[in-house]
């Protein structure tokens, strides 16, 4: 079966590319190599030392004997999505080519706008040519579970029902995205559902939680093979951070009161996730929704979890609550439905101590590359 | 009080742009005249024939004595919507400077990317700009009554609670929009909730239904302030196309079963609702939403309606069911609030003989101007 990952150069890209490979999947990968540009513009740098796409390549292929296609082009650029699609004749598309990141999309307008606009075209994009060449292929879309943001309500996946002066309908869950970057998740969303229902195309979004982690069983084939980790204040994520600034000698920067509860996942079961996507895939004119998340955990909770692992393994980890840059409840109702994929089959990794030890080692073996100045959070979300 | 209308050489706009200019407002209007510009791409013309906007403008200060400022340029041009808005300072912003057609933006991907990214970034630039420089303005939004779709429980004004599992919750209401250009309305909802949220702004998004008429007692004032009236396939709505067809003895085209209901309202009740929201400005921080239509009509009476009264002045008018170019429910439950608005004072302009023997009335006097050959729909929603 032949899958195409779209920027799968990134940190969830890469490691469900090389994941899905090993599993004998035919995996092409596209990628613009923009956020290895964006990077240097904002210079910031992954912990790891990775390396370019096309060594990473040459080295998978020299290990597995297995060949990735590559295709190095921005699928906002139609006539180039149209022509790779065509090369490679996708049966399934994974969908990961976005600007992720919420500060990035909140430094000033001039990100707003290339978030949303980046996002949205690449998936309308994606959406016209599904329509036009590739109707009978499976949509794999990373969504997130920020789209849902807290509501004093339980959280189901994609859809509720709701009961409503005696009657009943099944519609889309409200969205309360926190920041532009998650409302284009949103907008995604709405686009995509759009275009299952009125051209019979097939899609799954996978709101995904906060994913944890860098080593998988196929990085750990090569160092050559490793993958991405962002400590930054951009595009760092909780607990990764907070791994990193424990090996470092850094206080565990918690936002606020650290009261934020959110889905997380090991990176090691996002690659599952997609592959249970892939292999089960939504029927035509069907938008599914899957949260794609294993664990729920507070962010008050993860640095004290941090802390106590760190000083077992004899680091002296302080904890700092900082002002919090972003508008958002510190304090909240929080209960997500996460069944799809279990019901599909996923095992769980759950957080735990050699997973945190892991991370912890990676973080001590490149500590030598970390620039302090970019841990602490520089964009506000406020006025 | 100074305000800016953001589209207002348009249909909904240029009407406003009048009547609240005669309302004694200092009214300003900023447009890109792109409307104009995709009327010749597309070979479509308004029946009636519209001058100029720096004629039009002339014309009403030489009968009121009333002027009004024009900035002719694209708000998706951030540095020119800086400049403008700088020039003018409003205290209250009525945007109605979007694509506005649905078939418009399901033409082509390159019209879907169109409508989604001008829709999207002019209202991205104008949330930024009111944080920066003008954070107490009250932006006045036009959406649309097409975000909801047609849900199987009542629609309410832009929020709903909802119980669920034992808990209870006001969320914003869920979304079901039909087409590139009603997605793209639901995005800037979002997005404009989010700005009210996070930065403190204040906004009323109008969901209007469809507009019909053509007349109000300012543009009565003089032929050269007639406003356009779209009978084509692309822009054309559906009472006024219905008023066309009949007084040009063409058949009434009803697209399926014409079971789709709707809310409607007169253009003469359009600029109230806007005065009636800049009058009662929403709060600090505060998304409002108010559905702005006063009737509900299904589309097949409403053919009925119109051929009824054709009859009574000598028209022979029939009725053509058609196939129907979107995908779209034919026949569905459909109850809708529209208090929020009457509570403030809205006193309707139900639809009437008298209305519809005006819009006969003008479609007979320009029936001349019309090509019959852009009357029926040439856009399809289907693969």
């Amino acid at each position: 079966m032949k899958i195409m990952i779209i920027g799968g150069d990134g940190y969830c890209g890469w490691a469900t590319a090389l994941y899905l490979s090993r599993q004998r999947y035919e995996v092409g990968i596209t990628d613009s190599l923009v956020r290895r540009y964006w990077d240097m513009q904002l210079k910031i740098e992954s912990l790891t030392p990775i390396a370019p796409v096309h060594r990473r390549l040459d080295c998978w292929q020299a290990i597995t004997g297995r060949h990735i296609d590559l295709f190095i082009g921005d699928i906002t650029d139609n006539a180039f999505l149209i022509q790779t699609l065509c090369r490679f004749e996708p049966e399934a598309l994974v969908h990961f080519g976005e600007q992720r990141s919420a500060p990035f999309s909140m430094i000033d307008r001039e990100h707003a706008v290339l978030t949303q606009v980046n996002n949205l075209v690449g998936t309308l994009n994606i959406l016209y040519a599904m329509k036009t060449c590739f109707p009978e292929c499976h949509l794999v879309k990373l969504g997130t579970m920020g789209e849902y943001g807290t509501p004093d309500i339980d959280i189901e996946e994609g859809y509720i029902t709701i009961e409503h002066k005696g009657r009943k309908d099944t519609l889309p869950y409200p969205k309360q995205p926190g920041s532009f970057y998650h409302l284009s998740k949103v907008h995604d969303s709405h686009n995509i559902h759009f275009a299952c229902k009125t051209w019979g195309l097939r899609a799954t979004d996978l709101n995904q939680g906060v994913v944890y982690g860098v080593r998988t069983d196929e990085t750990d084939m090569d160092e050559r093979l490793i993958n991405r980790l962002d400590y930054d204040g951009v595009f760092g994520t909780v607990l990764n951070r907070f791994c990193v600034q424990a090996a470092v000698g850094y206080p565990l920067t918690v936002y606020g009161k650290g009261g934020q509860t959110r889905g997380f996942l090991n990176i090691r079961d996002t690659v599952r996730c997609v592959e249970l996507a892939i292999k089960n895939p939504a029927q035509e004119g069907k938008f599914r929704v899957f949260n794609q998340f294993t664990e729920l955990f507070n962010v008050r909770d993860l640095a004290v979890t941090v802390q106590k692992k760190g000083k077992e393994i004899g680091l002296d980890v302080s904890i700092r609550n900082t002002d919090n840059p972003r508008v958002e409840k510190e304090t909240h109702y929080y209960k997500a439905k996460n069944t799809c994929l279990l019901d599909l089959g996923l095992e769980p990794h759950y957080l735990s101590d050699t997973v945190l030890d892991s991370l912890l080692g990676v973080a001590a073996k490149y500590k030598h590359r970390i620039d302090k100045e970019q841990i602490l959070p520089q964009v506000s979300w406020r006025r």
